[in-house]
């Protein structure tokens, strides 16, 4: 049975091939457009270059400790795999995406709306099935090559691999991807006092470069890491579903084991399906069409899981859980896109606050940031319950994996967004016709919601996802319990709720240092050579690129220490009791702290481009600047510091179960 | 013995008695400071009387409710007593307080510095020694009256009674002093133009009732709350204690639940004596003065309790407990002001970072406030661990009533600044010449720091004494074990850690809604009676205080009807674990929530009088405009949110133990 979830990723990566060589065969345009694209894709393939020489020592460190600390090479073996299979995906998903900016910007100028739509969403759908399709064939395989016992043991070091990675892609690259675009605009908008994507700017392309690589490759592992942890943890979890099940169960661990792979198999099925029928009508609403593919790829993967449950478990209970967790995901988006979207009263009463000051805006923004947890959390709760009611911890698994197993057409539709984006860019830079910017403009708003939308997504998957490897944690420790009674565990719950408040700090930090420098080379460019901004000589954006690539990767690594340090110290020193209420406390406040960061940001942001639009006196008005400053201020927190907190959570816990062997042979020192 | 705390604190009191009479005594100056004063003496009291007609409606519901649905009136009595004694000790002090402040501006205008210092500490001294005083009074009455079955059962109505007051002084309190703040901030300095304290402002007495009713009052209910809470908390774990001293117990229930009695007695006579010992020298530093009471008080105590600890339960490890409650509290408050002063390099980088706008200074801000929870939790971490290595969860009460013992010494430091604060404004107002306000703006800005650290220990104790009632939930509810394990408990945990997101969010919309009140009022009279402006008619001072008493008042409500109904409803719907797990859930994100806050608020008020000293550019620079915007955002902030969520988590721990017989009958409706 499991060869089927082999046949379904590679049927997954075989569409996502196709679509790629469809993508390629599309006219990229003229010369112009033909070279800003280079330096686009050149400058995101550096990022990518230089990232895995970093990558390769972690990955040889990590994979020694694994097998010295462990003595389980497998799972050290495993540990490689999981991470490269990662790097594979973010690169070909970013390869893919940067071939598709311009071919999106071409498409725009030769046919419309509808046809950038469609060639923007294949290249967002090329990520999507690369991350699902490569999970499960990793994963697959893995189930298919090794006996059950050996699997259960060491496929978490699979997980480990993911979240390792995922910390490169998402907070390197959401350090990236800030810096790059808080020194554009900085200097180039406001000191030089020229438009956004202006070719003059030498920060342009490295601004650009930072979409792909923050918001596609950093996404990408996000829910990548998400999408391999969820199943893992449900096979880990397969023989405490049958001990819950007791007398009535008619399956075996092996069943229960293979189920979750099914179902991540119909469900990127179900993503390919939900893909093709994303069809634009010329004059329709792009938002409609990409609904549509969701809730289509969404409704075949609830029909099939109940077959499904009830023919290889014997009972629909577990379908409910993988349904609620779907349903939660769905809601969680749903509610992110009324606090962040310009179309309900949240943003609209942040650009009304606009009109008495800066300060006012951030007030009420961290405000709605702050109220916009209330129905996430109630959400996952909700979902908690049910999938743990009819299906015991197996079944919290099998919620995070019905959340994710539509992740092929969520990337899809995630990634679409900043490839508009850029798409936007270079018709800019192209200098092609007013009309083209409107329809890339177009996407890119549609987009941003869909981010927004993906954001609430990632973070509600990273929650459940964390949840149910705190439960695989519990399972290799052998925990009966972890009471918060007992004041060691009260320990670690403080512990761990602040850890991702000092982590957001650091990455704030991290954004705010390597936007100066640079800052500082822009400034440079202009002042050394005055042909730039007379547009006789063209800027160094290569210097540009490269400064903000070294600045990410040097900035990530103080945080990104600490996410592994953290839990390996707490376990070590004080035992994995601790280190459970570390991971809960970790859990809960970096969850709410995520949704408030990417929520007030998400607002701060539609906020200034509903003034934009011509409310409260729109553009250059007093409104507009603090609208304006509000912005900035949400750019760190909805791209770099909230995200960044979902790799936090995971990468804490994975580590944990990795290791939970090593704690519990020390005990805690202390 | 437990005659000795009743004796101590009459001590206490008669202290607070004589100094109030010397208060008295001391000339108010002028009759323009006279009426100055009298305007805002009458709008305090105003706030008081209109705020005790709600109180009496909360006092009554809940004693009905406590009386019927625990069916314990002596329960519902003692509630009655903890609310009445949180009410006077809060009448009583701002009634001083508001004596103090016209008097402190007259010694500074007849004494100098020095004189000046005395008035404004003697006042907060006050408000400390009736907060210890009236607290361990009613404590001590109920101790020596009833029988020790009785006092265990019933003694945490006494302390829901001082909880649910405490949220009309923190959150009404807080409400109130920002709106007034903003309201005549922003009309009268930025929109009029008029300097701070100009009595041509409409808004200007309500401002100065404002420091009164929020720092003084709402501090001193807060603190009120921490103190009763621990000793009550220390009272219901003498049980545990014997249990946990096992057969080397050479003491009964009995000492082990007078013990914290007596150390809290000794507390009262060590303030008394460091009070006396506050003695400023002419040209000397006032912090320097303030800071040597403050040690003298602890050392007393620590030296005391050494003695006692051995005496009465027969070995020296409760002393270690309680000592280390003592150093915890003095460390956060030595951190707090690291993280807050002007004088250290947090606040210089926000400082700095003004120079690039208000975003930098927003972001670096609450950069510096995420960073700032790191080393308050480790100590909290730290003090939890020896307290209850050396004496098991009743040390960790025990702690407690060691950090808030000194209680008297702490409040009378943090009461100073409002109150040389309030001065200064009188001066202004009643036109002294240039030198007196010289004078109390020096004491206020040392008073900024102490209340600074007054706001760090604030929170820690909140923390601590939280976490102590937490463990009296426990044996309350008879719960063997509060597991992470349990998903019910992790969705108690989810639900509790957002609570204090959203009570942030609705107090901080409280301040917005309260303070455009403020604002059209300002702008009313000014737009309605031109003589204001050109100083020859006066404005109406009493309309202006009548507003944000309302204002204030109104919209406390919907954040203190979830503060009691949160933990009521889970209780009953989802069972006595799963509050559980609310209340360690609102424990980890309020207390962090509660640090950053504060001190983001705190640091940025330090940056922008950094910048006025004359760094950056100082007074009217870009650097300048940016630091009031992060000022601006941080004052609701730093004085009401922040502070609230101090009340929050004490609030709902307390109404949890004392309905916990209720949730274990029904035992959770799901």
């Amino acid at each position: 049975m499991e060869i089927l979830a082999v046949v379904a990723a590679v049927i997954g990566l075989v569409v996502a091939f196709c679509l790629a060589a469809w993508i390629k065969k599309t006219d990229e345009g003229t010369d112009r457009m033909k070279e800003i694209a280079s330096y686009i894709r050149e400058g995101a393939m550096a990022f990518l270059k230089r990232e895995y020489k970093t990558m390769i020592i972690v990955i040889v460190v990590l994979f020694v400790l694994i097998g010295i600390g462990l003595k389980s090479w497998i799972t050290a073996i495993l540990y490689v795999c999981g991470a490269l299979l990662s790097v594979l995906a973010g690169y070909f998903g970013m390869q893919v995406a940067t071939l598709g900016n311009v071919r999106t910007a071409n498409a725009a100028r030769e046919g419309g709306m509808n046809k950038a739509l469609k060639v923007a969403f294949r290249s967002g759908a090329v990520m999507g099935l690369c991350v699902s399709g490569l999970g499960l064939l990793g994963l697959g395989v893995v189930v298919c090559v090794l006996d059950l016992a050996t699997v259960t043991q060491c496929i978490t070091g699979f997980g480990l691999g993911a979240s390792s990675m995922a910390l490169f892609g998402r907070v390197g690259g959401g350090i990236y991807t800030k810096a790059a675009d808080v020194g554009a605009d900085l200097v180039g908008k406001v000191e030089a006092g020229i438009p956004e994507d202006d070719p003059r700017n030498p920060a342009v392309i490295a601004d650009n470069v930072g979409d792909n690589v923050g918001d596609v490759a950093g996404m990408g592992s996000d829910l990548f890491e998400s999408y391999v942890g969820s199943i893992i943890s449900a096979i880990t979890l397969a023989a405490v579903a049958v001990q819950t099940a007791a007398e009535t169960a008619t399956f075996d661990q092996t069943t229960a084991a293979i189920f979750p792979l099914l179902i991540s198999a119909v469900g990127i099925i179900a993503s390919v399906i939900g893909i093709m029928m994303v069809r634009g009508k010329e004059g329709g609403n792009p938002a409609a069409a990409l609904n549509m593919g969701t809730y289509i790829s969404g409704i075949i993967v609830v029909i099939v899981t109940v077959i499904l449950s009830k023919s290889m478990l014997g009972d629909y209970t577990y379908a409910i859980a993988i349904i609620a967790g779907l349903l939660v995901g769905i809601a969680i988006g749903k509610i992110t896109e009324v606090y962040t979207s310009g179309d309900y009263k949240s943003v609209k009463k942040i650009a009304e606050q606009s009109e008495t000051g800066a300060a006012t805006t951030i007030i009420s923004g961290l405000g709605v940031g702050m109220m916009s947890t209330l129905w996430p959390i109630l959400l996952i709760c909700v979902g908690v319950y049910a999938a743990y009611s009819f299906a015991g911890l197996y079944g919290i698994a099998l919620a995070a994996v019905g959340m994710l197993s539509t992740t092929g057409m969520t990337v899809a539709v995630d990634a679409y967004g900043p490839v508009s984006d850029n798409a936007g860019g270079i018709a800019e830079m192209s200098e092609l016709p007013h009309e083209v910017r409107e329809i890339t403009d177009k996407l890119d708003a549609v987009g941003n919601t869909t981010a927004a939308i993906g954001k609430g997504f990632a973070i509600g998957s990273a929650a459940l996802t964390a949840l149910a490897l705190f439960a695989s944690y519990a399972a290799v420790t052998n925990l009966e319990s972890i009471s918060l009674l007992e004041p060691i565990v009260i320990i670690g719950v403080f512990i761990g709720a602040m850890l991702p408040f000092l982590f957001s700090a650091m990455t704030m930090n991290s954004v705010g240092k390597a936007a100066n420098q640079m800052i500082e080379e822009v400034r440079r460019q202009f002042r050394e050579d005055k042909g730039i901004m007379e547009g006789t000589s063209k800027p160094d954006y290569a210097n540009c690129v490269d400064i903000s690539t070294k600045a990410a990767l040097h900035e990530m690594v103080a945080p990104g220490i600490m996410a592994i340090l953290a839990p390996l110290a707490v376990g070590i020193i004080l035992g994995p009791e601790a280190l459970g209420g570390l991971l809960g406390g970790a859990l809960s406040s970096g969850v709410l702290l995520a949704i408030m960061m990417s929520n007030a940001g998400g607002a701060w942001d539609n906020a200034k481009k509903y003034i934009e639009e011509g409310n409260h006196g729109g553009k250059g008005s007093d409104a507009h600047a603090a609208a304006v400053i509000g912005d900035t201020v949400g750019d760190p927190f909805k791209d770099t510091s909230g995200p960044s907190i979902n790799i936090l959570i995971k990468l804490m816990t994975i580590v944990s179960v990795v290791f939970a062997p090593l704690f519990v042979q020390i005990g805690g020192l202390l």
